[in-house]
């Protein structure tokens, strides 16, 4: 993703970026300090070279009144040595999110190990690598499962009955964190959503259509069906996403709106030095992954790269050189920002 | 698998099945507990449906001297009141991650959440879903990583680096468990195995010659590599088997015979109830169950299978009428049982 500016692009410092999103925010009706959290996450997406997942979600955000509904604070329902449920008060989940997270960190480092829920969550939440880098940075080992809306049909369903349901792993090493964050869908729905627009076809076995048949039209797909991960292993992917389904009944997802099938994020935290040392645990984990890098390749192959080494390698150039920002974007934000304050 | 009795299968009871397989084990050298342990779990697979993970295993058994070599006592390494990390004693691992799979329930009925780590086991330990049905059973969710030997190529390479590392979690509900367990290798090494002696083509994209080239020849494939699993998603199969190749670290995997690419057992077992009421969650999970099941099919669809269900169905069936064994098996653990005694 070495990507060269044209001139659509406005190239932003991190610092630029930060200071433009968080001022958009704000005018959007974001109190500062939410401000600060949402964005710092949005540019860290960037960075990272998500682009559609940086500065352009503030324009989803803006658009989408139910991310700013009524709120009530942030809430601790149930707490015990080693578990927090929290409801999230309808705030949005980039802010939610990561405020369970600190309270999985910190609950795991008092107790070894935690399990915190989170539910009554506002959309949008982004990565969840994101929220499980600070745990691994922490020398703490991080699961997130997390519950969405439904727009996954089961294996051999014509509907959509479960959420995009990603899992994400986050483990310490030697150096970068380690962190795995994967979709169980096929397709994410904000990709399907922007190839039905920009009107390209999908790849094969992604979705279905509304009466249940395979389709690449990404018009037909927004109204049947994203089809399970794993090609022909679906079952594996609709394995696991019902098991994640499952896993946000813990975190109290039927609590806020009484539905089996709402959006909620199930935190497991340890610590490794539980079990192993923790130099032992590194030294181990780096040469693991030494190991990996150095396979020889398949015949093509291009370099082996472990989960999060290509996002992190491009984030410290993003921090160095800045990103790209799309100038419709930029002028929309800015438009944003001058006409509210 | 309805399967109609040939003339070449023997059926038996599970009684009868226990019995000849308990005996059978103990002559070729396992104490009695032991050997009741092992033919509960090799006896369960063969109701479960897995009739090649039945019976037949004890003729691998016996001529596999590496899974009753020199045994210490299993042993409690390391503990907390949240955690257990365990020495298998070079037992056949059939019988250390049963006895693991208690301490983590004992664990987690204590103190709501259990991290146990296992390492230094025998070969083998058959199906995950086994050792998680009775932490489901007590009402607790179980999730089991397991780390193995190198038999599958990371994405890109051409060599085994990973195991087939299979993940497996188990939920309770109001009927009978939910276990998902599955390997993340696009294939199990003992199917391999099995199609090269039968000279059966193996299905596209599922393993790799020597060379890293793609091949159906289950002979080039078992010289060469399995793929992981996810067809046109590996790379989500391959950060899964990494990911679970790590946490067998953390479960002491380097520390029988200094290498990070060995056997380990990682449970995570916690109680729902540390967040929501347990009528509550079970309430909630089988009501998304009967949802998922209710899915309208799609064309020519088959019925919606939750993860276990079939397995469980054929289990109530075999405890009635029985389980079909293969005369030559039957008549080789005859031959052993009355050779030996």
């Amino acid at each position: 993703m070495n990507r060269r500016q044209s001139s659509d692009e406005v190239r932003l410092s991190v610092a630029e970026a930060t200071k433009l999103g968080e001022h958009t925010l704000q005018c959007i009706g974001f109190p500062r300090e939410e401000a600060r959290v949402i964005c710092a996450h949005l540019v860290d997406a960037a960075c990272c070279g998500y682009s559609f997942a940086g500065l352009p979600r503030i324009l989803v955000i803006a658009k989408d009144p139910s991310t700013r509904g009524p709120c009530q604070p942030i809430r601790v329902v149930r707490e015990t040595p080693v578990s927090v449920l929290v409801d999230g008060g309808n705030h949005i989940g980039y802010y939610t999110v990561y405020q369970a997270a600190l309270m999985a960190i910190k609950k795991a480092k008092q107790s070894g190990i935690a399990l915190v829920g989170l539910y009554n969550s506002a959309p949008y939440s982004g990565r969840n690598a994101y929220y499980l880098e600070p745990v691994a940075r922490e020398n703490l080992v991080g699961m997130l499962f997390s519950s969405a809306l439904p727009t996954v049909a089961p294996e051999g369903g014509a509907r959509p009955m479960l959420g995009t349901n990603p899992l994400a792993v986050a483990l310490p090493t030697g150096n970068e964190p380690m962190i795995l964050d994967m979709s169980t869908a096929a397709i994410n729905r904000g990709d399907l959503v922007l190839r039905s627009r920009l009107n390209e076809q999908l790849p094969e076995g992604v979705a279905i259509d509304e009466n249940g048949l395979p389709t690449r039209d990404p018009h037909m797909a927004v109204k049947g069906s994203i089809l399970p991960f794993g090609g022909p292993h679906k079952h594996k992917g609709f394995g696991l996403s019902l098991t994640i389904q499952a896993l946000g009944l813990m975190a109290g997802a039927s609590l806020s709106r009484g539905l089996v099938q709402d959006w909620a994020q199930l935190f497991v935290v340890f610590d490794p030095g539980l079990l192993v040392p923790e130099a032992q645990f590194k030294r181990d984990i780096d040469e693991l992954i030494a190991l990996i890098k150095a396979t020889p390749r398949r015949p093509g192959g291009d370099e082996i790269r472990i989960p999060s080494e290509r996002a992190f390698r491009e984030r410290e150039r993003a921090r160095k050189e800045g990103i790209l920002v799309d100038r419709k974007v930029f002028d929309a934000l800015n438009t944003i920002g001058a006409g509210r304050v």
